[in-house]
């Protein structure tokens, strides 16, 4: 273990691998299919948590449904820029899918005082109008996650894919178990639980670009 | 429950104030100071994880430290966009603190073809030499902070404070026990294990901020 952790003469990529060796290593048994795993697995790489091992679910056909959406070019939308940031933009650029983020715009801002509502749903019901099939990318409001659940029922928008990770302590695990009933008849990947984030959002949606990379 | 749990008819600040409330609740006692909680309560805020109660590890002066350099508008560098992204730039701005985040940038880039090295030690090292004073909040990288730490002890800079947070299963650990250790005798807050990440790091400096605000 010595010579793995000695990190300093390692390039990145050398880095990543000796850390998914470590995870494939510790990570033992476990039911996630060939397609699944490398996305659990890099959730994993991200937030250094096996809880997600056990506590990420995901509708059988989320994989193909982003790699297919993600080759077709679909518009990405995140809830925050956090998320936003740590999107690879090069895989996503190279499919030519537009990445948004609404929530710092200043006509949200201004829609979200005159409506009386938060910038999160603000953003996210504008969205809904522009990205109607876009890939939905929430890792940190639980508001966005309901709103764009809302959305669906209403038929305002059909989601090529929802990855629905928002964190905390109000709302986000009651909006996750929401989307994990899988009323919508949407493809998504969550997780049960208060953990999620941007980063883990980040970290799934650009397991889903490097799949969608390969040939 | 049901109704704390209910934040859709809630306002960020409601749903902030009632996750602090489950969170004072839930943590039950700690040896936290409380000039020292508010930054441990917002990390276990962002990560829902009480993990951090445990592993977060902060010299006596850091708090004061931060509110200092952060009042006097000291540069406030990162390691990562992501890390940039969460940090508050109202906040920010407010003492006059430019921050910034070198990894992208195109000359970096260069550096690190041209010297060898990865595109987060070439960052590192033109931010040492540009804002030898300034905060340093690493959420990412360890050969970032193993830089900064190099670039300390070579005289090259003096850190008012070093915010080291990066995750992982290749040198994260390493990195921050060589801080933990003390050896550089510059305030740091930083953790034990692999965890960490960009969103914990924004929301140390986020809540440092916030202190700062204070009157």
């Amino acid at each position: 273990m010595a010579a793995v952790s000695d990190s300093r003469g390692m390039n990145p990529e050398e880095i990543e691998a000796a850390s998914f060796r470590i995870i494939d290593e510790e990570a033992g048994g476990h039911d996630w299919s060939p397609e699944q795993w490398p996305v659990v697995r890099r959730v994993i790489h991200t937030s250094a948590d096996y809880e997600y091992l056990q506590s990420l679910v995901m509708t059988p056909d989320a994989v193909t449904a982003a790699v297919t959406a993600l080759r077709a070019g679909r518009s990405i939308v995140t809830d925050t820029t956090m998320a936003l940031a740590g999107i690879r933009k090069d895989l996503a650029g190279s499919f030519g899918c537009r990445l948004s983020c609404n929530v710092a715009a200043a006509d949200v801002a201004e829609a979200a005082r005159h409506e009386g509502i938060t910038r999160s749903v603000a953003a996210m019901r504008r969205a809904c109008r522009e990205n109607s099939d876009g890939i939905f990318v929430i890792g940190n409001a639980p508001t966005a996650l309901f709103e764009l659940m809302e959305q669906v029922r209403n038929g305002t928008c059909l989601p090529a894919l929802i990855v629905g990770l928002p964190v905390g302590f109000v709302g986000a695990e009651e909006s996750k178990n929401a989307l994990a009933s899988g009323a919508l008849g949407v493809p998504f990947i969550t997780n049960m639980g208060r953990k999620g984030g941007s980063t883990v959002a980040a970290a799934v949606m650009n397991a889903l670009l490097l799949r969608a990379a390969e040939a």
